[in-house]
């Protein structure tokens, strides 16, 4: 295939795949998607309710979700994974997909967003997997094409969704999904993507806090490198949720008769979700940014407490290392009265000592007045 | 409960709760309450008055609202806390309440805002309530449903509220609240609220100019820290009010005819107060940006101090050190004439120690010169 | 009275009041006027005329103003100071003024805005004065209430306004102020606020460009605290000018049939003004934050410098006094012949004075290709 | 001629052109061609199709393409370089173009943007080209003139253009290009254009991920320039993709009836991938900036631990030396048993040793004690 | 006159005029013009012209224009210096100017606007004049009033201005200048303005190379004054361009039916010159802002060479010279056999001299292994 996928830089870790966009080859077919030839098609399940039943089925080819097209009940066809091309022909040809809706569904990762089409309504989205351990995170295309009884969701990666406590819903009739039309369903499954930012979102908040912490109290070398991995990291954050939020605005918006008035209401709750979010990642974003002057003023404060230790320890022994240079001096005593008389008095070598302690005592005193000792000892107990 | 809260980081002391948002589990069924299952009932107060009288009388169960719904008089209905799963039942079978507002009311706390639905207008507000002794605040969301001629509040915590002068007004007739309709009184308890930002911004006022006199005083390690958590502070103070700013526009232009033009007044006067404290809590963030790079320059400043005192001390007693070296060597005087005469001359000393003095005067004069001991009682001073 | 004075930070003199806004205690009765109850009623001034005849007098109440409101000549009313109850109780009747009204008028100080009411304008103006020694300015509110024939203006306080050459065009018919409406009048007055902002800000184009030459030739601590005085003080000049800005906006676009075509010709010009003084103002702010910039690059320039000395002294003089030191060591010349020999040649001692001589001068001529010591005539000339 | 072009500042290489634009000598005729007097006819290429043929042809004269005007099929005329006077007199004539258009096609460089005319719409596009070795790109002038059944596309420079695919889509009929008409077929090359910059945008990302890495690792001068020059060269991209991008928002919004309603949706995926691109530029801004603070703050480091040696160095050896000095000194044991007993001492020498070991051990545990012998270790691994 | 002008500060050389605005004293009549009395009438020249025809004829009085205003040829009215209150009660007389016209057009420097009356359209601009030998430019106003069939140019100066290629145009007919109406010569004048921003631009281009170069090879003091100056003059200059910008675009928009639709196209491409150089300027300020980071950087890099010198010869020496100092003791070894037997060793001197190689070979050889020699000769090769 001609298509290759834009790999961003990466500082830490080798699996940060969240700020990669595809591109095509400069002129390449439009429509053109980019799949591995030997790929096997993918797992389609078809999830089909109304009110008063729901099946669940795994599809054998993506040509059987024609039969459910016509009927008055939701179906919910989830593609897991994206497959081959024959899939795509077939999808394409079952729900008449445009080759650019095909290629926005299948050459991921694309922007999300919201495109109105005649017959149905294509929604991409990001959703978000926090990262076992470590802060951080994986993102994951999901995209929805919702028509007027029926959604198909085209999932990334197969092994990870948040969508099975929604499937639970509907198994049990809990909530009120099954009471409602696709449209329902379609929000439910954005509300849940949308919900999915929080705990990635709670472990970076987490991360600064011991960031504050660190940077406060012994800041390193290897503080810098995590805060500005954090900072980088929410940059891709809000790349993420930034145009989720305007997508489910236009849909709001611009949802046509695909969306009813009673859906709405919830779609502005989902709104108000990613607005919360976005709200989040931009003071998360100014707190690293503020970290990282503090870390800079931390920096400079360290280097002000070697620079005073260096200080006092100099300023007091280079006076004292003078006047026993002067008393080391060999001028010849016999020669001249006038020649250090101060070696053969008496009391001479105990005054030198006396005065050497003397000017050193005033030197610490000095010191002491300005509180240069104070910041040694909380320097200990770091 | 399958939700949680989402906790944002802390710097310094664990009760700031006021940047954390409410978060459903990814997945969860819309209208999920967040309640604890043992929970009481919350008291439930109705304040029922018109122009010429008004009663004060706490419910028994949320289902006797009922009653006064059919009534012209304005009913003051005050749910104090978040009770129990059975209250929120009543209180949504005897007020309409879509699932979506009850998720709002309930599960705190959510962004500010406005939302019209066609029997009531919901209004979430946080409450402002400044600390004790330190700067800083606690933060308490109030959620209003306004209807024709009720008004139902419900306040996130019991203990505290700023509404006791209103209530006050109803009970003494005092100023206009009880010739005006609910819409009015609405405007007087989110008056009440937004009025009450001001001494949390002043108690901020009062830090900022305390750390203002520190920085440039005496800057140390606890200022920066200081800076950086003042700084943190007010981003959350904007987060409170920005969105209440808005949704009091909203409600100004969106308010339909629950709100009637006379009210819309006051509302104005609202809105500029809540423009207002956006305004201060601007320029104070943009002044602890700055003081953050005052202090970063006090830092150098400090530094540059410390190494003058150094250069001072160094450069002095160095080249006189060096002198007393030299004449501290053991050349053997006896086999050549031009080994160190010096040392056997009669004046030999005293020209030695004129030399050093001659030294040590030159420098002095020249640091003098350069203005460098005046920094030195600068420092004194401080 | 409840309500007190919202105070912000102070960093220099105590009188800079330009920052605070009035605020209510949560929960009062709108309306409420926050006056000294022992006040006097102000003086008040009505200037009445037309294109034949101008009048002055000083009215002994505000009912007087009663009598001018039906008359077809220009009514300009002048409130010199806030008065008390009593005066605002009969101003309020006079002219018909709603609740809020008088709060904002009343209750200063206020950011600037127009309201149109359905009898007369509201347009709350702050009016600068330029502090006679240093830069900086005080701050006082002027609110307009502009009905049909008549102008009524507040000021807060009565010893200075700027209003004198508007009166003495009335007065001697200079200009064609007495052949316009009353609407004319408002904008002469407000053209002499905005124009009244002029002289402040070219204090601070004086102060700034002294700070420029400072931090240039002899920056200290002084200088940094000045430059940040300068932001915050500039910071709260663009809040004095913004807000008024887009009230006379508001002005023009909204001013109803009581503005006329002509008059808002001359608001358009007013408005240029206020634009060109937030450009000055914004220009200011952005050098200001250069400055700071350029200030800490001095501070490490300055550093290096001291470094440099330092480093030129203890290089040259370390290795010197090593040698010296060796030549000092007391080895047992007698018990070997490899025991430091030289101390008994006969040229030992100049020997040891060259070897030290010619190290030195490497030193030295090391630091000056360098460029060291260019810079070190360059501090002395500061 | 009288026109020149305008040339910015270039830091590293002198081949960078992509900051500079072209400008008129003030006062000039507007149409005025800055074209070379003795430069040769550009080649111009007719590729002229339907769905069931098409053919290519080097056209002798400009004047030859007046034929395939008034043809059904789609021509596409491809004008590869600027050519001279006579040829753009032939194209102004045949395609009956405004002196204005002829000035923003022939005089480059121009900010893209679409202009709508009544028979045509003139499109202009900045194609990058990446540099073989390094980071870094050249950019070329694509203007396109869509009518109703041609498009004319006008190239800088001859040598090189990303139009290749399409060419080759057009001449197999891969695709469906020979389906559509020509606004299709501008789409394609506007595509290619916007896809052609990814591959740049990768080699900065490949860039800023070594920089990332040589900022932590090992920061020199080179690393400070390198990240300068990334910054700036992000600069220049995003002033080459913002305008871009709201040209095609123009050309979906205004295209009037050139443009069909089929093409205007592949003209959005067009306008998502531009989105990305700038998406991406802006992040990588971002990460410049941070790059350019972690620098700062890793220089700061470095001197911190070279700050750290010295005083260790200096804290241990200075006091051991002015112990060593002052049993150095020469006071007179003979004159007086006060006089530096200890050298008469049995112990004395092992003891002094003694208690310079001792110091030099407390020193040295005390500087282990607050770490700084672990950092030595980072250092020397680096 | 009451009127001053209002001074900016100025940091290098005192003629910079762009920043400065016209004010008047606070009160002042709108329409007072601030003019010298003594001034001369300034020299009015008619450029007359149609298709066929084209005088040039410099005018007694300003009375004469009337005569051309029933006139269906294009009348140009150049009024070369701002003259004295005689010119300008004749002038508008003529051309029925408002008082608010009069001012914007005398009371120079306005910011640069379009207003659009019943009869003309006022048009502020301001004009760039490159400085001879350093960056750096003048700023002249130049005022259209442009009529129906005439247009009144008035300039601030009277010995420069770059129109002399349109008088040549209209002298010698070349371009189609005088095919046109009136409104193409107010767009040939517009656009000659616009023009002559390039040249300034350019200048400054080559300034900030030179700065680049000087900031990295050898940053001094006077280049963080070199960079501010910069970063402070294209602030000027984008207060140049930015209302200029607007102004055009009003014009492009409102004109009204004194702007053809033929000439609006030419104005977009002038529009489109004004937003180049917008681009440009901008991106020169994040360049300058860059700079100065790099500066700061430079500077800190110079600083860590410095101390690494330092810290070199230091602790090479230091250790010796205390190995030095030990055996300068005076210990008596006749007194004990354990007081510095090393003394009288053969070998003893030899040995002390060979510790001390070793030593010093092993610090050489540690900070050698660190890279910290590499940099010494980076730095003298600057």
């Amino acid at each position: 295939m001609i298509q290759k996928r834009f790999q961003p830089p990466k500082l830490v870790n080798e699996e940060d795949s969240y700020l990669e966009y595809f591109y095509d080859k400069a002129g390449s077919v439009p429509g053109t998607l980019s799949l591995e030839t030997d790929a096997e098609a993918p797992p389609i399940v078809l999830i089909d309710y109304n009110e008063s039943k729901a099946t669940c089925v795994q599809l054998e080819t993506a040509l059987t979700c024609a039969y459910c097209l016509g009927k008055e009940s939701v179906s919910w066809v989830d593609v897991q994974g994206l497959g081959n091309q024959e899939t795509w022909q077939q999808l394409a040809q079952v729900f008449n997909l445009h080759p650019v809706v095909l290629e926005d569904v299948v050459n991921v990762p694309q922007r999300p967003k919201v495109e109105v089409y005649e017959e149905h309504i294509l929604i991409i989205a990001q959703m978000l997997m926090p990262k076992e351990k470590a802060a951080g995170f994986y993102c994951e295309q999901v995209s929805f094409i919702l028509g007027e009884h029926y959604l198909l969701t085209v999932q990334e990666e197969p092994e990870y969704d948040c969508f099975e406590p929604v499937r639970d819903r509907i198994r049990t009739n809990k909530g009120n999904v099954r009471k409602h039309k696709v449209d329902y369903l379609a929000y439910a499954l954005l509300d849940a993507i949308i919900d999915g930012f929080f705990p990635v979102l709670e472990s970076y908040g987490e991360k600064i806090a011991a960031l504050e912490d660190e940077v406060v109290t012994k800041p390193n070398r290897q503080t810098l490198e995590k805060i500005y991995q954090a900072k980088r990291e929410l940059l891709a954050l809000r790349r993420a949720i930034w145009p989720q939020r305007n997508a489910i605005n236009v849909l709001i918006r611009d949802g046509g008769n695909l969306i009813s008035n009673e859906v709405k209401i919830y779609l502005r709750s989902c709104y108000d979700h990613s607005v919360q979010i976005l709200d989040i990642v931009e003071t998360y974003r100014e707190i690293t940014s503020s970290l990282m002057d503090v870390y800079l003023s931390s920096i400079s404060n360290k280097m002000n407490e070697i620079m005073k230790f260096l200080t006092v320890i100099s300023s007091i022994f280079i006076p004292l290392t003078f006047i026993a240079g002067v008393y080391g001096m060999n001028f010849n005593t016999d020669k001249s009265p006038l020649n250090m008389p101060e070696l053969n008095w008496y009391w001479g070598y105990p005054a030198c000592l006396g005065v050497m302690f003397a000017i050193a005592s005033a030197l610490v005193y000095t010191f002491w007045r300005r509180g240069w000792f104070e910041n040694f000892y909380n320097i200990k107990n770091d």
